[in-house]
This record gives C-alpha cells, structure tokens and sequence, in this order.
C-alpha cells in the first residue's frame, strides 16, 4: 500500500502547520485510498519519523515524500536523506522515495507567480 | 510607480536561487512595466535591503512584498516588520506593502496537493 508524507521545516508558531494541513486535506480527497501524513524536520509536531511510523502502522509498504520546500537546500540534500536513512533501518519492509520539491513544479511556480501579481 | 520584491529565506547552495528567478521570470511577463526583484533574510544574494535599494534607484514608490513562505512563522512575522521598518527610515518616500505567504494562497496550495498526487 502507498503513502504520502508532506515534509516540511517546522516553525515555532503553532498556526504554521495550517497551510500543511490545507494541502493533506486536498491531497486526501484526490486520493481517498492513500494516507497521506505531515512530518517536520523541527519545531512543529510531528516529527517526520513519527509520521513514518504511522504510516508503517497502517502497513504502508511505499513511502512518498514530497518536500513542501521551494528549492533543495541542505534540509532537502542532507537532512531528509540523512532522517530517510534511519527510516530504511528502522522499516525494512517500506520503499521510500522523494519527490521533487514543490517549488520545482511548473503549476507551483505559476500559482506563486500569479499571486504576486494579483494582490 | 510600483515594484515587487519576492522575498524568500535563502540557503548555502548557489541552485537554491532558480525557483525565485523563475518566478521572477513569469512575473515579469504578466507585468513587464513592474520591476520586480528578488531579495533574501539570509546566505543567498541578493539580501533584502540590496533589493528595496535597487527598487529605489530605479524610482519606485509602492513596493509590494511577496513572502516566498509557506506560512507565516518568525521569518515573516517579525524578521520581515524589522527589516522593512528599517527601510522605510532609510526610504521615507516608499510606501511598503506585503502580501499573503505563497503557501496561504489557494492556487498555490491546490498546485502543491497535484503535485503530491502527480509524482
């Protein structure tokens, strides 16, 4: 069975994970089947080895990470890896893979466009 | 006359850049009387103040600020008030503007979920 994490930094303030939790809720409706989870790198819960693993609980044997970041940085080239790599020890059982990351997308980059214009 | 600056958090690796400068890119397209920067809080040139300064020069008075930001955490919540209260002593004849984080748009958080639906 297929999963979806939205990985995403993680700030202090507890209203930064609504954007997050706006895209897990479309992301759901498209694909009722697939669980779809937010996991953070820091700072706002839950950790991404905690979504991992709730996904692994529900029997997930494909793992796909999107990263809600707008380029690869060090938390996309290093960190993620890095926390991946603990993940393929931990849940043998379970492929991963990694998107690319949102701001790399075509219609991600033409709805950012839009908006500075727009408003 | 009017001016954008996308303003984004920058990181350590030189690729770090494109998203911004292709957005730039399509804003520039749909408005190509409005000069439009990019300007970054850290690590990535430009920063910020270089931006706004570059805006100045060419004779802007409206800068309109577009937070390249999931969502609203210290980064744009205090890091971004500071820098631009700074700069409106410097540029007491800019009137500055932010707009919504990209990540609290609509059309960006519907291109984000295709995007984890898609890969």
């Amino acid at each position: 069975m297929k999963g979806i994490i939205l990985f995403g930094h993680g700030a202090r303030n507890a209203e930064y994970i609504q954007p997050f939790k706006r895209i897990q809720a479309l992301v759901a409706a498209k694909q009722p089947d697939v669980p779809v989870e937010i996991g953070f790198l820091e700072l706002t819960q839950p950790p991404l080895e905690a979504s991992i693993e709730c996904l692994a609980q529900r029997g997930v044997t494909q793992v796909k990470v999107v990263p809600i970041f707008f380029a690869p940085g060090r938390h996309v080239l290093k960190d993620l890896p890095e926390l991946l790599s603990n993940a393929m020890d931990r849940f043998p059982g379970i492929d991963f893979e990694v998107a690319a990351c949102v701001g790399e997308v075509d219609a991600v980059i033409e709805a950012m466009a839009g908006h500075a214009v727009a408003t």
